[in-house]
Protein backbone atom coordinates (compact mmCIF):
# COMPACT_ATOMS: atom_id res chain seq x y z
CA UNK A 1 0.00 0.00 0.00
CA UNK A 2 2.78 2.17 0.81
CA UNK A 3 4.42 1.26 -2.27
CA UNK A 4 1.51 1.75 -4.30
CA UNK A 5 1.07 5.38 -2.68
CA UNK A 6 4.55 6.57 -3.71
CA UNK A 7 4.91 5.05 -7.27
CA UNK A 8 1.03 7.06 -7.44
CA UNK A 9 3.02 10.23 -6.85
CA UNK A 10 5.42 9.65 -8.55
CA UNK A 11 3.19 9.00 -11.86
CA UNK A 12 1.57 12.19 -10.79
CA UNK A 13 4.20 14.19 -11.28
CA UNK A 14 5.08 12.86 -14.74
CA UNK A 15 1.37 13.16 -15.51
CA UNK A 16 1.61 16.68 -14.17
CA UNK A 17 4.32 17.27 -16.43
CA UNK A 18 2.67 15.96 -19.40
CA UNK A 19 0.10 18.48 -19.10
CA UNK A 20 2.09 21.52 -18.61
CA UNK A 21 3.70 21.01 -22.14
CA UNK A 22 0.57 21.87 -23.17
CA UNK A 23 -0.62 24.37 -21.53
CA UNK A 24 -0.68 28.08 -23.65
CA UNK A 25 1.68 30.77 -23.43
CA UNK A 26 0.10 33.90 -21.42
CA UNK A 27 0.71 36.52 -24.00
CA UNK A 28 -0.73 38.70 -26.49
CA UNK A 29 -4.15 40.53 -26.38
CA UNK A 30 -6.05 37.79 -25.13
CA UNK A 31 -3.48 37.17 -22.09
CA UNK A 32 -6.08 37.15 -19.39
CA UNK A 33 -8.37 34.34 -20.74
CA UNK A 34 -5.02 32.67 -21.09
CA UNK A 35 -4.17 33.35 -17.90
CA UNK A 36 -7.86 32.53 -16.44
CA UNK A 37 -7.41 29.43 -18.13
CA UNK A 38 -3.85 28.46 -16.43
CA UNK A 39 -4.99 29.29 -12.95
CA UNK A 40 -7.95 26.25 -13.20
CA UNK A 41 -5.42 24.00 -14.88
CA UNK A 42 -2.55 24.28 -12.26
CA UNK A 43 -4.69 24.13 -9.16
CA UNK A 44 -3.81 20.74 -8.48
CA UNK A 45 -6.21 17.82 -8.34
CA UNK A 46 -5.49 14.09 -8.98
CA UNK A 47 -5.10 13.95 -12.11
CA UNK A 48 -6.94 10.98 -12.90
CA UNK A 49 -8.29 10.66 -15.98
CA UNK A 50 -4.88 11.66 -17.71
CA UNK A 51 -3.49 9.18 -15.47
CA UNK A 52 -6.04 6.35 -16.59
CA UNK A 53 -5.57 6.92 -20.13
CA UNK A 54 -1.82 6.82 -19.56
CA UNK A 55 -2.03 3.62 -17.68
CA UNK A 56 -4.66 1.92 -20.24
CA UNK A 57 -2.67 3.44 -22.50
CA UNK A 58 0.59 1.53 -21.61
CA UNK A 59 -1.81 -1.63 -20.58
CA UNK A 60 -2.87 -1.90 -24.03
CA UNK A 61 0.87 -2.33 -25.07
CA UNK A 62 1.32 1.23 -26.40
CA UNK A 63 4.94 2.71 -25.87
CA UNK A 64 5.92 5.64 -27.90
CA UNK A 65 3.50 7.66 -25.43
CA UNK A 66 3.90 10.91 -27.86
CA UNK A 67 1.01 10.34 -29.33
CA UNK A 68 -1.30 9.70 -26.23
CA UNK A 69 0.22 12.76 -24.30
CA UNK A 70 -2.03 15.52 -26.13
CA UNK A 71 -5.24 13.25 -25.24
CA UNK A 72 -4.01 12.98 -21.70
CA UNK A 73 -4.05 16.79 -21.35
CA UNK A 74 -6.89 17.42 -23.63
CA UNK A 75 -8.99 15.35 -20.90
CA UNK A 76 -7.59 17.30 -18.21
CA UNK A 77 -9.13 20.55 -19.90
CA UNK A 78 -12.19 19.27 -20.52
CA UNK A 79 -12.28 18.01 -16.72
CA UNK A 80 -11.14 21.26 -15.85
CA UNK A 81 -13.32 23.58 -17.73
CA UNK A 82 -16.49 21.29 -16.86
CA UNK A 83 -14.98 22.20 -13.26
CA UNK A 84 -15.07 26.25 -14.14
CA UNK A 85 -18.45 26.47 -15.31
CA UNK A 86 -19.71 24.31 -12.97
CA UNK A 87 -18.58 26.33 -9.80
CA UNK A 88 -19.78 29.76 -11.73
CA UNK A 89 -23.00 31.67 -9.92
CA UNK A 90 -25.16 30.73 -12.22
CA UNK A 91 -24.26 26.95 -11.35
CA UNK A 92 -23.39 25.97 -7.70
CA UNK A 93 -21.76 29.34 -7.09
CA UNK A 94 -18.64 27.70 -4.87
CA UNK A 95 -15.82 30.30 -3.79
CA UNK A 96 -13.50 27.48 -3.15
CA UNK A 97 -11.93 24.77 -4.84
CA UNK A 98 -9.01 22.28 -4.16
CA UNK A 99 -8.07 25.19 -1.29
CA UNK A 100 -8.17 28.45 -3.83
CA UNK A 101 -10.13 30.85 -4.85
CA UNK A 102 -12.41 29.13 -7.81
CA UNK A 103 -11.72 30.94 -11.22
CA UNK A 104 -14.74 32.90 -11.43
CA UNK A 105 -13.56 34.58 -8.04
CA UNK A 106 -10.54 35.90 -9.33
CA UNK A 107 -11.23 36.73 -12.77
CA UNK A 108 -15.14 37.48 -12.75
CA UNK A 109 -18.38 35.26 -14.30
CA UNK A 110 -17.53 37.07 -17.56
CA UNK A 111 -14.11 35.97 -17.93
CA UNK A 112 -14.54 32.62 -16.17
CA UNK A 113 -17.19 31.56 -18.72
CA UNK A 114 -14.79 32.24 -21.30
CA UNK A 115 -11.78 30.58 -19.64
CA UNK A 116 -14.01 27.09 -19.32
CA UNK A 117 -14.96 27.87 -23.37
CA UNK A 118 -11.55 28.11 -24.29
CA UNK A 119 -10.23 24.84 -22.15
CA UNK A 120 -13.07 23.22 -23.95
CA UNK A 121 -12.13 24.46 -27.77
CA UNK A 122 -8.57 24.14 -26.86
CA UNK A 123 -8.79 20.59 -25.49
CA UNK A 124 -10.06 19.83 -29.33
CA UNK A 125 -7.14 21.81 -30.51
CA UNK A 126 -5.05 20.13 -28.75
CA UNK A 127 -5.78 16.36 -28.89
CA UNK A 128 -5.65 16.90 -32.81
CA UNK A 129 -1.87 17.46 -32.27
CA UNK A 130 -1.38 13.75 -31.86
CA UNK A 131 -1.86 13.87 -35.78
CA UNK A 132 1.89 15.81 -36.05
CA UNK A 133 3.55 12.50 -34.15
CA UNK A 134 5.19 11.15 -37.20
CA UNK A 135 4.70 7.50 -35.79
CA UNK A 136 0.95 7.90 -35.89
CA UNK A 137 -1.44 5.85 -36.99
CA UNK A 138 -4.34 8.25 -38.32
CA UNK A 139 -7.35 6.21 -37.75
CA UNK A 140 -6.53 5.86 -34.56
CA UNK A 141 -6.56 9.24 -33.45
CA UNK A 142 -9.78 9.59 -35.66
CA UNK A 143 -11.44 7.15 -33.14
CA UNK A 144 -10.17 8.48 -30.50
CA UNK A 145 -11.12 12.15 -30.66
CA UNK A 146 -14.45 10.94 -31.60
CA UNK A 147 -14.93 9.07 -28.42
CA UNK A 148 -13.24 12.07 -26.66
CA UNK A 149 -16.15 14.38 -28.20
CA UNK A 150 -18.81 12.10 -27.33
CA UNK A 151 -17.91 10.86 -24.13
CA UNK A 152 -17.87 14.50 -22.73
CA UNK A 153 -21.21 16.30 -24.41
CA UNK A 154 -24.57 16.07 -24.42
CA UNK A 155 -25.00 12.10 -24.83
CA UNK A 156 -22.34 12.17 -21.87
CA UNK A 157 -20.92 14.72 -19.39
CA UNK A 158 -23.08 17.50 -20.19
CA UNK A 159 -25.84 15.44 -20.52
CA UNK A 160 -25.60 14.23 -17.45
CA UNK A 161 -24.94 17.80 -15.84
CA UNK A 162 -28.05 18.64 -17.27
CA UNK A 163 -30.06 15.75 -15.57
CA UNK A 164 -28.46 16.72 -12.20
CA UNK A 165 -29.88 20.11 -12.22
CA UNK A 166 -33.30 18.60 -13.56
CA UNK A 167 -33.44 16.61 -10.65
CA UNK A 168 -32.17 19.05 -8.21
CA UNK A 169 -35.40 20.66 -8.65
CA UNK A 170 -37.65 17.92 -8.02
CA UNK A 171 -38.53 15.77 -4.96
CA UNK A 172 -37.91 12.44 -6.09
CA UNK A 173 -35.68 10.76 -8.62
CA UNK A 174 -35.85 7.07 -10.04
CA UNK A 175 -32.84 4.63 -9.81
CA UNK A 176 -32.89 4.67 -13.52
CA UNK A 177 -32.23 8.35 -13.18
CA UNK A 178 -29.65 8.09 -10.57
CA UNK A 179 -27.76 5.67 -12.19
CA UNK A 180 -28.08 7.74 -15.52
CA UNK A 181 -26.54 10.58 -14.11
CA UNK A 182 -23.79 8.79 -12.17
CA UNK A 183 -23.04 7.08 -15.55
CA UNK A 184 -23.38 10.84 -17.61
CA UNK A 185 -21.56 13.15 -15.31
CA UNK A 186 -18.76 11.02 -13.46
CA UNK A 187 -18.75 7.84 -15.00
CA UNK A 188 -18.59 8.77 -18.94
CA UNK A 189 -15.36 10.81 -18.48
CA UNK A 190 -13.32 7.84 -17.13
CA UNK A 191 -14.81 5.83 -20.07
CA UNK A 192 -13.30 8.42 -22.15
CA UNK A 193 -9.66 8.03 -20.74
CA UNK A 194 -9.39 4.18 -20.48
CA UNK A 195 -10.76 3.94 -24.00
CA UNK A 196 -8.31 6.91 -25.50
CA UNK A 197 -5.75 5.02 -24.53
CA UNK A 198 -6.54 1.74 -25.45
CA UNK A 199 -7.63 3.17 -28.77
CA UNK A 200 -4.33 5.09 -29.71
CA UNK A 201 -2.37 1.92 -28.44
CA UNK A 202 -4.27 -0.16 -30.77
CA UNK A 203 -6.34 -2.40 -29.08
CA UNK A 204 -9.24 -4.02 -30.88
CA UNK A 205 -13.26 -3.17 -30.10
CA UNK A 206 -13.77 -5.79 -27.64
CA UNK A 207 -11.37 -4.61 -25.59
CA UNK A 208 -12.23 -1.34 -26.00
CA UNK A 209 -15.66 -2.26 -25.26
CA UNK A 210 -14.80 -4.18 -22.21
CA UNK A 211 -12.73 -1.25 -21.00
CA UNK A 212 -15.96 1.26 -21.27
CA UNK A 213 -17.74 -1.28 -19.03
CA UNK A 214 -14.87 -0.84 -16.80
CA UNK A 215 -14.97 3.08 -16.35
CA UNK A 216 -18.75 2.52 -16.11
CA UNK A 217 -18.62 0.13 -13.24
CA UNK A 218 -15.88 2.65 -11.27
CA UNK A 219 -17.86 5.93 -12.35
CA UNK A 220 -20.52 4.84 -10.55
CA UNK A 221 -19.34 3.16 -7.40
CA UNK A 222 -17.19 6.14 -7.32
CA UNK A 223 -20.49 8.00 -6.44
CA UNK A 224 -22.61 5.36 -4.70
CA UNK A 225 -19.43 5.37 -2.30
CA UNK A 226 -19.65 9.30 -2.26
CA UNK A 227 -23.52 8.99 -1.30
CA UNK A 228 -22.64 6.30 1.19
CA UNK A 229 -19.45 8.32 2.63
CA UNK A 230 -22.34 11.73 3.16
CA UNK A 231 -24.22 8.81 5.58
CA UNK A 232 -21.48 6.84 7.49
CA UNK A 233 -18.34 8.79 6.80
CA UNK A 234 -15.93 11.09 9.24
CA UNK A 235 -16.21 14.93 8.42
CA UNK A 236 -12.88 15.33 9.82
CA UNK A 237 -11.37 12.76 7.32
CA UNK A 238 -13.76 13.88 4.42
CA UNK A 239 -12.80 17.60 5.09
CA UNK A 240 -16.57 18.04 5.16
CA UNK A 241 -19.82 18.16 6.40
CA UNK A 242 -21.47 14.87 5.82
CA UNK A 243 -25.73 14.76 5.70
CA UNK A 244 -26.04 17.19 2.84
CA UNK A 245 -27.94 14.78 0.75
CA UNK A 246 -30.54 14.67 3.43
CA UNK A 247 -30.44 17.96 3.82
CA UNK A 248 -30.94 19.18 0.39
CA UNK A 249 -33.64 16.05 0.08
CA UNK A 250 -31.71 14.43 -2.72
CA UNK A 251 -32.82 10.87 -4.19
CA UNK A 252 -29.57 8.81 -3.99
CA UNK A 253 -28.69 5.11 -4.48
CA UNK A 254 -28.44 5.02 -0.36
CA UNK A 255 -31.43 6.19 0.18
CA UNK A 256 -33.57 4.30 -2.24
CA UNK A 257 -31.40 0.79 -1.09
CA UNK A 258 -29.88 1.42 2.10
CA UNK A 259 -26.11 1.31 3.25
CA UNK A 260 -25.90 -2.06 3.38
CA UNK A 261 -27.39 -2.88 -0.01
CA UNK A 262 -25.24 0.40 -1.39
CA UNK A 263 -21.97 -0.75 -0.22
CA UNK A 264 -22.78 -4.77 -1.56
CA UNK A 265 -23.38 -2.84 -5.11
CA UNK A 266 -20.06 -0.94 -4.63
CA UNK A 267 -18.33 -3.94 -4.24
CA UNK A 268 -19.96 -5.80 -6.81
CA UNK A 269 -19.18 -2.92 -9.20
CA UNK A 270 -16.19 -2.97 -8.29
CA UNK A 271 -14.94 -6.32 -8.39
CA UNK A 272 -16.54 -6.58 -11.73
CA UNK A 273 -14.16 -4.10 -13.27
CA UNK A 274 -11.03 -5.68 -11.43
CA UNK A 275 -12.21 -8.98 -13.70
CA UNK A 276 -11.87 -7.32 -16.41
CA UNK A 277 -9.12 -5.48 -15.93
CA UNK A 278 -7.20 -8.59 -15.37
CA UNK A 279 -8.70 -10.27 -18.64
CA UNK A 280 -7.89 -7.44 -20.90
CA UNK A 281 -4.16 -7.42 -20.10
CA UNK A 282 -1.65 -9.08 -17.22
CA UNK A 283 0.32 -5.62 -17.16
CA UNK A 284 -2.53 -4.45 -15.06
CA UNK A 285 -1.31 -3.99 -11.48
CA UNK A 286 -1.22 -0.47 -11.12
CA UNK A 287 -4.32 -0.09 -12.99
CA UNK A 288 -6.09 -2.64 -10.41
CA UNK A 289 -4.18 -0.78 -7.23
CA UNK A 290 -5.73 2.54 -9.01
CA UNK A 291 -8.91 1.59 -8.78
CA UNK A 292 -8.97 -0.21 -5.59
CA UNK A 293 -8.12 2.97 -3.50
CA UNK A 294 -10.70 5.14 -5.96
CA UNK A 295 -13.74 3.33 -4.57
CA UNK A 296 -12.29 1.34 -1.15
CA UNK A 297 -12.33 4.59 0.39
CA UNK A 298 -13.09 6.41 3.57
CA UNK A 299 -12.67 10.31 2.48
CA UNK B 1 -30.19 42.80 -57.27
CA UNK B 2 -33.54 41.65 -56.66
CA UNK B 3 -32.17 38.85 -58.22
CA UNK B 4 -29.42 38.21 -55.82
CA UNK B 5 -31.83 38.98 -52.81
CA UNK B 6 -34.48 36.13 -53.85
CA UNK B 7 -30.70 33.77 -54.60
CA UNK B 8 -30.31 34.55 -51.21
CA UNK B 9 -33.67 33.80 -49.44
CA UNK B 10 -33.70 30.24 -51.54
CA UNK B 11 -30.22 29.68 -50.27
CA UNK B 12 -30.44 30.33 -46.61
CA UNK B 13 -33.80 28.01 -46.90
CA UNK B 14 -31.41 25.24 -48.21
CA UNK B 15 -28.87 25.73 -45.23
CA UNK B 16 -31.52 25.95 -42.79
CA UNK B 17 -32.32 22.26 -43.89
CA UNK B 18 -29.16 21.08 -43.94
CA UNK B 19 -28.86 22.64 -40.02
CA UNK B 20 -32.08 20.84 -39.10
CA UNK B 21 -30.96 17.34 -40.14
CA UNK B 22 -27.83 18.32 -37.23
CA UNK B 23 -29.92 19.07 -34.39
CA UNK B 24 -30.29 16.71 -31.55
CA UNK B 25 -33.53 14.71 -30.61
CA UNK B 26 -35.17 16.19 -27.67
CA UNK B 27 -35.40 13.16 -25.82
CA UNK B 28 -33.58 11.59 -22.72
CA UNK B 29 -32.96 12.45 -18.96
CA UNK B 30 -30.88 15.43 -20.92
CA UNK B 31 -34.00 16.59 -22.51
CA UNK B 32 -33.99 20.36 -21.31
CA UNK B 33 -30.38 21.16 -22.31
CA UNK B 34 -31.26 19.86 -26.07
CA UNK B 35 -34.20 21.44 -25.67
CA UNK B 36 -32.21 25.14 -25.12
CA UNK B 37 -29.14 24.44 -27.93
CA UNK B 38 -32.67 23.89 -30.39
CA UNK B 39 -33.97 27.42 -28.91
CA UNK B 40 -31.17 28.80 -29.91
CA UNK B 41 -30.43 27.05 -33.27
CA UNK B 42 -33.65 27.33 -34.47
CA UNK B 43 -34.22 31.44 -33.75
CA UNK B 44 -33.37 32.44 -36.96
CA UNK B 45 -30.41 34.71 -38.24
CA UNK B 46 -28.80 35.04 -41.64
CA UNK B 47 -26.47 31.34 -41.36
CA UNK B 48 -23.98 33.63 -42.93
CA UNK B 49 -21.31 31.35 -42.21
CA UNK B 50 -22.89 28.10 -43.12
CA UNK B 51 -23.61 29.90 -46.34
CA UNK B 52 -19.67 31.21 -46.73
CA UNK B 53 -18.50 27.61 -46.48
CA UNK B 54 -21.30 25.82 -48.73
CA UNK B 55 -20.63 28.76 -51.65
CA UNK B 56 -16.66 28.37 -51.12
CA UNK B 57 -17.11 24.46 -51.53
CA UNK B 58 -19.32 24.50 -54.65
CA UNK B 59 -16.68 27.80 -56.15
CA UNK B 60 -13.89 25.74 -55.34
CA UNK B 61 -15.07 22.37 -57.75
CA UNK B 62 -17.07 20.90 -54.65
CA UNK B 63 -19.99 19.04 -56.11
CA UNK B 64 -21.04 16.00 -53.23
CA UNK B 65 -22.10 18.10 -50.59
CA UNK B 66 -22.60 15.68 -48.02
CA UNK B 67 -18.74 16.10 -46.47
CA UNK B 68 -19.47 19.44 -45.65
CA UNK B 69 -22.89 19.37 -44.59
CA UNK B 70 -21.69 18.47 -40.75
CA UNK B 71 -19.28 21.73 -41.09
CA UNK B 72 -21.97 23.85 -41.80
CA UNK B 73 -24.33 22.60 -39.08
CA UNK B 74 -20.54 22.64 -36.79
CA UNK B 75 -19.85 26.38 -37.49
CA UNK B 76 -23.14 27.84 -36.67
CA UNK B 77 -23.38 25.59 -33.51
CA UNK B 78 -20.08 27.43 -32.68
CA UNK B 79 -21.52 30.96 -33.46
CA UNK B 80 -24.36 30.17 -31.62
CA UNK B 81 -22.97 29.22 -28.71
CA UNK B 82 -21.12 32.26 -28.80
CA UNK B 83 -24.05 34.04 -29.16
CA UNK B 84 -25.95 32.40 -25.93
CA UNK B 85 -22.85 32.83 -23.87
CA UNK B 86 -22.33 36.17 -24.53
CA UNK B 87 -25.77 37.06 -23.97
CA UNK B 88 -25.20 35.77 -20.48
CA UNK B 89 -25.84 38.38 -17.22
CA UNK B 90 -22.09 37.51 -16.58
CA UNK B 91 -21.45 38.94 -20.31
CA UNK B 92 -23.46 40.84 -22.26
CA UNK B 93 -26.90 40.62 -20.08
CA UNK B 94 -29.14 40.98 -23.04
CA UNK B 95 -32.69 39.70 -22.85
CA UNK B 96 -33.60 39.61 -26.33
CA UNK B 97 -31.91 38.49 -29.63
CA UNK B 98 -33.75 38.19 -32.93
CA UNK B 99 -36.60 39.78 -31.54
CA UNK B 100 -37.02 36.21 -29.07
CA UNK B 101 -36.03 36.38 -25.33
CA UNK B 102 -32.93 35.14 -25.26
CA UNK B 103 -31.73 31.47 -23.92
CA UNK B 104 -30.83 32.27 -20.50
CA UNK B 105 -34.27 34.33 -20.06
CA UNK B 106 -36.29 31.53 -20.98
CA UNK B 107 -34.28 28.20 -19.54
CA UNK B 108 -32.38 30.25 -16.59
CA UNK B 109 -28.32 30.92 -16.44
CA UNK B 110 -27.23 27.91 -15.53
CA UNK B 111 -28.88 25.84 -18.16
CA UNK B 112 -27.81 28.47 -20.47
CA UNK B 113 -24.37 27.99 -20.07
CA UNK B 114 -24.41 24.51 -20.40
CA UNK B 115 -26.14 24.71 -23.41
CA UNK B 116 -23.61 26.67 -24.75
CA UNK B 117 -21.14 24.28 -23.94
CA UNK B 118 -23.32 21.19 -25.30
CA UNK B 119 -23.61 23.24 -28.86
CA UNK B 120 -19.81 23.56 -28.37
CA UNK B 121 -18.96 20.45 -27.99
CA UNK B 122 -21.51 18.90 -30.02
CA UNK B 123 -20.03 21.03 -32.85
CA UNK B 124 -16.96 18.77 -32.91
CA UNK B 125 -19.16 15.87 -33.08
CA UNK B 126 -21.24 16.54 -35.75
CA UNK B 127 -18.46 17.99 -37.89
CA UNK B 128 -16.66 14.66 -37.53
CA UNK B 129 -19.72 12.40 -39.05
CA UNK B 130 -17.95 13.69 -42.40
CA UNK B 131 -15.37 11.07 -42.01
CA UNK B 132 -18.92 8.40 -42.11
CA UNK B 133 -19.57 9.62 -45.60
CA UNK B 134 -18.21 7.08 -48.33
CA UNK B 135 -16.70 9.31 -50.75
CA UNK B 136 -14.50 11.06 -48.17
CA UNK B 137 -10.92 12.43 -48.18
CA UNK B 138 -10.32 11.64 -44.43
CA UNK B 139 -6.95 14.04 -44.89
CA UNK B 140 -9.18 16.56 -45.75
CA UNK B 141 -11.52 16.46 -42.93
CA UNK B 142 -8.73 16.51 -40.62
CA UNK B 143 -7.61 19.80 -42.43
CA UNK B 144 -10.62 20.85 -41.85
CA UNK B 145 -11.78 19.77 -38.10
CA UNK B 146 -8.20 21.77 -37.14
CA UNK B 147 -9.05 25.16 -39.05
CA UNK B 148 -13.06 24.73 -37.31
CA UNK B 149 -11.24 24.21 -33.67
CA UNK B 150 -7.93 27.04 -34.57
CA UNK B 151 -10.66 29.63 -35.69
CA UNK B 152 -13.15 29.44 -32.51
CA UNK B 153 -10.58 28.99 -29.88
CA UNK B 154 -7.92 31.39 -27.88
CA UNK B 155 -6.26 32.18 -31.06
CA UNK B 156 -9.13 33.02 -33.02
CA UNK B 157 -12.81 34.17 -31.64
CA UNK B 158 -12.42 33.19 -27.91
CA UNK B 159 -9.19 35.48 -28.35
CA UNK B 160 -11.05 38.08 -30.09
CA UNK B 161 -13.66 38.09 -26.76
CA UNK B 162 -11.09 38.02 -24.32
CA UNK B 163 -9.28 41.42 -26.03
CA UNK B 164 -12.70 43.02 -26.38
CA UNK B 165 -14.12 42.14 -22.91
CA UNK B 166 -10.71 43.64 -21.79
CA UNK B 167 -10.66 46.58 -24.02
CA UNK B 168 -13.97 47.68 -22.76
CA UNK B 169 -12.39 48.09 -19.22
CA UNK B 170 -10.28 51.02 -20.08
CA UNK B 171 -10.37 54.18 -22.09
CA UNK B 172 -8.47 54.30 -24.87
CA UNK B 173 -7.60 51.08 -27.74
CA UNK B 174 -4.33 51.05 -30.04
CA UNK B 175 -5.17 50.85 -33.87
CA UNK B 176 -3.36 47.46 -33.68
CA UNK B 177 -5.96 45.92 -30.80
CA UNK B 178 -9.05 47.58 -32.68
CA UNK B 179 -7.73 45.53 -35.45
CA UNK B 180 -6.65 42.63 -33.37
CA UNK B 181 -10.62 42.45 -32.19
CA UNK B 182 -12.41 42.64 -35.11
CA UNK B 183 -9.54 39.59 -36.79
CA UNK B 184 -10.06 37.67 -34.14
CA UNK B 185 -13.99 38.24 -32.86
CA UNK B 186 -15.71 38.30 -36.21
CA UNK B 187 -12.64 37.78 -39.28
CA UNK B 188 -12.26 34.57 -37.88
CA UNK B 189 -15.05 32.60 -38.39
CA UNK B 190 -15.34 34.26 -41.64
CA UNK B 191 -12.14 33.19 -42.46
CA UNK B 192 -12.71 29.51 -41.24
CA UNK B 193 -16.35 29.58 -43.38
CA UNK B 194 -13.91 30.04 -46.59
CA UNK B 195 -11.43 27.73 -45.76
CA UNK B 196 -13.41 24.88 -44.94
CA UNK B 197 -15.21 24.34 -47.87
CA UNK B 198 -12.63 25.26 -50.15
CA UNK B 199 -10.63 22.68 -48.10
CA UNK B 200 -12.82 19.93 -48.14
CA UNK B 201 -13.33 20.48 -52.08
CA UNK B 202 -9.97 19.99 -52.15
CA UNK B 203 -8.18 23.36 -53.02
CA UNK B 204 -4.44 23.82 -52.91
CA UNK B 205 -2.96 25.49 -49.72
CA UNK B 206 -2.87 28.49 -51.61
CA UNK B 207 -5.69 28.66 -52.27
CA UNK B 208 -6.99 28.29 -48.61
CA UNK B 209 -4.27 30.94 -47.44
CA UNK B 210 -6.04 33.70 -49.96
CA UNK B 211 -9.66 32.81 -49.03
CA UNK B 212 -8.26 33.33 -45.32
CA UNK B 213 -7.15 36.94 -46.67
CA UNK B 214 -10.75 37.13 -48.03
CA UNK B 215 -12.53 36.32 -44.62
CA UNK B 216 -9.95 38.98 -43.00
CA UNK B 217 -10.93 41.69 -45.02
CA UNK B 218 -14.45 40.89 -45.17
CA UNK B 219 -15.18 40.31 -41.36
CA UNK B 220 -12.67 43.56 -40.59
CA UNK B 221 -14.49 45.72 -43.39
CA UNK B 222 -17.85 44.73 -41.63
CA UNK B 223 -16.91 45.52 -38.34
CA UNK B 224 -15.63 49.22 -39.41
CA UNK B 225 -18.97 49.49 -41.21
CA UNK B 226 -20.39 48.58 -38.33
CA UNK B 227 -19.03 51.63 -36.19
CA UNK B 228 -19.84 53.88 -39.59
CA UNK B 229 -23.20 53.03 -38.99
CA UNK B 230 -23.42 54.07 -35.30
CA UNK B 231 -22.25 57.20 -35.94
CA UNK B 232 -24.07 58.30 -39.55
CA UNK B 233 -26.75 55.55 -39.44
CA UNK B 234 -30.23 55.66 -39.40
CA UNK B 235 -31.57 54.70 -36.76
CA UNK B 236 -34.95 53.84 -38.55
CA UNK B 237 -33.06 51.42 -40.43
CA UNK B 238 -30.47 50.14 -38.16
CA UNK B 239 -33.35 49.36 -35.61
CA UNK B 240 -30.85 50.14 -33.13
CA UNK B 241 -29.41 53.49 -31.66
CA UNK B 242 -27.07 55.37 -32.76
CA UNK B 243 -24.22 56.75 -31.11
CA UNK B 244 -23.79 54.20 -29.09
CA UNK B 245 -19.57 53.72 -28.95
CA UNK B 246 -19.43 57.59 -28.22
CA UNK B 247 -21.61 56.89 -25.08
CA UNK B 248 -19.33 53.53 -23.97
CA UNK B 249 -16.29 55.51 -24.56
CA UNK B 250 -14.76 52.45 -26.63
CA UNK B 251 -12.63 53.57 -28.96
CA UNK B 252 -13.17 52.59 -32.22
CA UNK B 253 -11.34 52.72 -35.98
CA UNK B 254 -13.96 55.42 -37.13
CA UNK B 255 -12.97 57.84 -33.36
CA UNK B 256 -9.00 56.99 -34.70
CA UNK B 257 -9.57 57.82 -38.19
CA UNK B 258 -12.83 60.01 -38.92
CA UNK B 259 -15.90 58.25 -41.35
CA UNK B 260 -14.25 59.74 -44.65
CA UNK B 261 -11.00 57.58 -43.97
CA UNK B 262 -12.87 54.59 -42.53
CA UNK B 263 -15.39 54.33 -45.20
CA UNK B 264 -12.04 54.29 -47.89
CA UNK B 265 -10.59 51.35 -45.72
CA UNK B 266 -13.51 49.83 -45.94
CA UNK B 267 -13.73 49.74 -49.85
CA UNK B 268 -10.09 48.88 -50.09
CA UNK B 269 -10.83 46.00 -47.51
CA UNK B 270 -13.61 44.92 -49.95
CA UNK B 271 -12.34 45.66 -53.37
CA UNK B 272 -9.12 43.23 -52.35
CA UNK B 273 -11.80 40.81 -51.35
CA UNK B 274 -13.32 40.81 -54.41
CA UNK B 275 -10.74 40.32 -56.51
CA UNK B 276 -8.82 37.61 -54.56
CA UNK B 277 -12.55 35.60 -55.08
CA UNK B 278 -12.49 36.22 -58.45
CA UNK B 279 -8.48 35.14 -58.73
CA UNK B 280 -9.49 31.99 -56.81
CA UNK B 281 -12.88 30.93 -59.25
CA UNK B 282 -14.81 32.00 -62.21
CA UNK B 283 -17.43 30.63 -60.68
CA UNK B 284 -17.58 33.53 -57.48
CA UNK B 285 -20.95 35.52 -58.82
CA UNK B 286 -22.80 34.68 -55.94
CA UNK B 287 -20.34 34.83 -53.64
CA UNK B 288 -18.83 38.45 -54.41
CA UNK B 289 -22.57 40.04 -54.76
CA UNK B 290 -22.99 38.27 -50.91
CA UNK B 291 -19.89 40.00 -49.91
CA UNK B 292 -20.94 43.47 -51.47
CA UNK B 293 -24.19 43.03 -49.11
CA UNK B 294 -22.57 42.32 -46.43
CA UNK B 295 -20.28 45.44 -46.67
CA UNK B 296 -21.76 48.23 -48.64
CA UNK B 297 -24.82 48.30 -46.08
CA UNK B 298 -26.48 50.93 -44.33
CA UNK B 299 -28.51 48.86 -41.80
Amino acid sequence: MAEFKSELESKIVEVENVIKKFLPEEEGYQKTVLEAMNYSMLAGGKRLRPLMMLESFKMSGGTDTSVVEPFMAAIEMIHNYSLVHDDLPAMDNDDYRRGRKTTHKVYGAGMATLAGDGLLNYAFETAMKSFDVSSVDEHRVIKALRILAQKAGIYGMVGGQCADIVAEGKNSSSEEEIIFIHEHKTAAMIESSLMIGAVLAGADDETVKKLEKTGSNVGIAFQIQDDILDVIGDEEKLGKPVGSDEKNEKTTYVRLHGVDNSSEEVRRLSEEALEIIKSVSSNSGFMCELVESLISRDR
